[in-house]
């Protein structure tokens, strides 16, 4: 029985005990979006991963800060130094302002997010905004002796930080290959960098270049990997509990992370780092490239030849949430359409749940199942079993109601409580409603049905201010031996 | 007949055409919020206003580039450049990181724009991620003699500045007064500035101060109005078409950064002012220390003594609609009620085109009446005559409506798309599920009002169940000391 939190971490490749630094309080940085694009397929694994973790957090009584950033500058065209800023590159396609694009695409990713109903982040920075943090800490890495300026770009020193430190520790890659073939005397006297695998901490940048600030080596912009080590350190301290993001960014933006932040503040930066896998189609990976990538407003509207249909942001969200987030998940019409009858399912049930008639005995083990439904959780937020022990629940529930099986009062008012725990405040999930009226009526028979529960218990003071308010709110109630029914004026 | 858009130009005094610099092209800077707080009504009319003039210039044709910033530094908490920043005093109050506290509000006013319907911006900078550009900024002005140091901080030099230029021609203030009473001369030895005219650009930070930057002047954080003339300059250039605000930033901000800017760029930043006037409660001015200020939020839910009931986003906004922007708007319970009835007419009227029957010849002169919505635009953005005018094709239409009058089917098209040109494309204003809005929002209320008297009386079962329900029902509940507020998804 997992009785605490735990979670894999990335570092240790082991599943480890979580222990924050300073309880109640938890730091967390996750890795955000770059802004140049509509969010896609891609885009969406991140934010439901770390948000279960972080209504799990808040769930068990911690006061969370969890940090998300924008990029909007410095995200290199390609994986080498050499390519043009992401942003600028588009922006000069566009003939936009870069922050222009950058802001478009930060709305559609709230919009995206709110949607996929992901709570917001306790602080969302920006990478153009800190570039005074990100130069002061280039700085002091040149004074350490661990980066150096070249032609008006600034690298990090992959192989003096390797005398000392353990770089390719996170990713699990061998240091001695990552320096291999490199020399710190540059053969063809063109390249700037004195070793392959070092790194760009500031780039210089032509006229040509939209986006690009003053800097002590001229003008330029900041490598890739610096923001999230300035803004982390910034907003969470030099060391805090919980680094994450996708597995796509432990080599070579997380071991960068790691090699910059250790360089100057001497500490690894996350003591736990969390990677979420990735999502295919069809089993290849998504990419620009091979075209196959599709806008998460697409589901939403079907409109993608990939797409049998439109997919509600629930349907969308309870497909991701049915695969562990370490491993990968394959998309394809028909897991969409499994989740969709699932969520329904799980819906459904929640009513059945308020239907159920006590009985003086249970005959299945209510608690039993709100412990195993943790224990889940703690294994590493194990969505997957939580959602089969859910499923379970469903089966046992509809026995129930079927008088196949008896809960007593007590236990139907667990299940209740902990059915609604896991599904909506834990999973994140939300009933979808075709129109807002609904709510209107939602809320009317849920005042109805705490008429009905003050009356049974005799409170009946309770129950007829209810009733006099609803009058004054124009709503006639009329009881009958079937219940309660309403007209609203 | 004023056939092309003239907008009064606070910095002339006088209405002009508004010829752009560079058409298609506009670039327009709007004082954004200081996100210390709730949005309140005071918040409402800016966003309100400068989205006609940014939903006009999109139908005539224009490519607008609409600024407007976020202020999460560097607001004084008074007037004098002698108080803690705001942001900061508010975190230490609740221990929280000043841009965890700015993040939230920036987040609630976005959400109020959102119910607002108003456009989004095109690019929506940070005072606290333009550190750079406002220190080189104020580098320049020193170099210039425009600026000096002084123990930490920097201060720019009205009277140097007034020597050459006409310090108060903004606001309309005379420069000798703003001058009187002070000298180069510090006579009590104990004041920063030179003058007390002077203004901050920078302010020396001590350690408790939470927000601060290294500068060439030692650690501080940027005074109130250099951040709108360093973000203006960056995203729209020296000189751009349109710089808005409300009429309480005249003096001293407005005036600030045309002198910074005119000191630093050699030109007024923008060719044209436009000020929106204030809202008034009761006649008075709404402020912290009369506490009279009523939350946006309140205004959906009712929730405030000063209101008699929930009034709906698009009723608030029409409004404010009514009235000329440059004139001052007094809230009552009575005028915002007499607002419902007209939206209500409006937009059944939309419904009654619909239902016209065509004749063979119109009675009355749709052209007309369109040329005249028009003039109404033209003329400074005159949204009470346009209504007045919208008012008199309700009556027209309900005429022809009841074969009084008589339209050709030409000119019942004519109406239909003008009519809705002008109702939702130009005013922005939406239709909202009217049965919902008000009485779902009651019924919440009583919900959480049941709700608090459970967990008063003891009864936590009842409670949780009212909080799990309205969970699965997309509403989140956050409790505090004022009481509970609710969002719904």
């Amino acid at each position: 029985m997992v009785q605490e939190l735990q979670l894999y971490n990335t570092l240790h490749r082991n599943i480890e005990p979580f222990k924050p630094i300073a309880a109640p309080f938890v730091g967390i940085y996750v890795c955000g979006p770059t802004v140049y694009g509509e969010p896609h397929l891609g885009h969406v694994r991140g934010p439901i991963t770390f948000d279960i973790l972080h209504r799990y957090l808040l769930h068990l009584g911690y006061k969370v800060r969890l940090v998300r950033n924008i990029t909007d500058v410095g995200h290199l065209t390609n994986d080498s130094d050499d390519g043009d800023d992401k942003i600028a590159a588009k922006a000069k396609l566009e003939a936009l302002e870069p922050m222009e694009i950058a802001q478009m695409y930060t709305n559609s990713y709230h919009a995206m997010l709110m949607q996929l109903n992901v709570l917001p982040a306790s602080i969302e920075p920006r990478a153009s905004g800190h570039i005074v943090e990100q130069l002061e800490m280039i700085e002091t890495l040149i004074q350490k002796g661990f980066a150096y300026s070249s032609n008006g770009s600034v690298y990090f020193d992959v192989e003096k930080y390797s005398e000392t430190h353990d770089y390719g520790k996170l990713s699990g890659r061998i240091k001695e290959e990552l320096l291999a073939g490199s020399s710190r005397r540059n053969l063809e006297g063109q390249n700037e960098k004195r070793n392959t695998a070092d790194f760009a901490l500031w780039k210089k940048a032509d006229k040509s270049h939209i986006m690009q600030w003053n800097s002590p080596w001229g003008k330029g912009f900041p490598g890739w990997h610096i923001e999230c080590s300035a803004m982390s350190a910034k907003y969470l301290g030099t060391q805090f509990d919980i680094h994450g993001g996708g597995l796509d960014l432990l080599f070579p933006h997380h071991e960068s992370e790691v090699a910059q932040s250790t360089a100057c503040f001497g500490t690894n930066p996350a003591k736990l780092w969390m990677h979420h896998n990735m999502v295919t189609i069809n089993g290849q990976k998504m990419a620009k490239s091979l075209n196959n990538g599709i806008l998460v407003k697409d589901f939403f509207t079907g409109n993608n030849p990939l797409l049998d249909k439109a997919y509600s942001p629930m349907n969308l969200k309870f497909f991701i949430l049915q695969a562990h987030y370490r491993g990968t998940l394959d998309f394809s019409n028909e897991a969409l359409q499994a989740a969709e009858k699932g969520l329904n399912r799980l819906l459904e049930t929640r009513e059945t749940i308020e239907k159920l008639e006590p009985s003086a005995i249970s005959s299945w083990d209510v608690d039993k199942w709100v412990k195993e439904c943790f224990e889940a959780l703690n294994d590493d937020l194990n969505t997957p079993i939580l959602i089969a022990k859910l499923f379970e629940a469903v089966k046992q529930c509809n026995s129930t109601f079927a008088k196949i099986e008896s809960l007593s009062a007590e236990d139907i008012k667990k299940l209740q409580n902990f059915f609604s725990l896991f599904v909506f405040e834990i999973l994140g999930l939300q009933k979808e409603e075709k129109s807002q009226s609904n709510k209107e009526i939602e809320f009317l028979e849920l005042l109805i049905e705490l008429r009905r529960n003050a009356k049974e218990n005799k409170d009946f003071a309770t129950a007829d201010s209810i009733r006099n308010k609803l009058t004054e709110l124009g709503v006639t109630l009329k009881d009958s031996k079937e219940g309660t029914s309403f007209t609203i004026n």
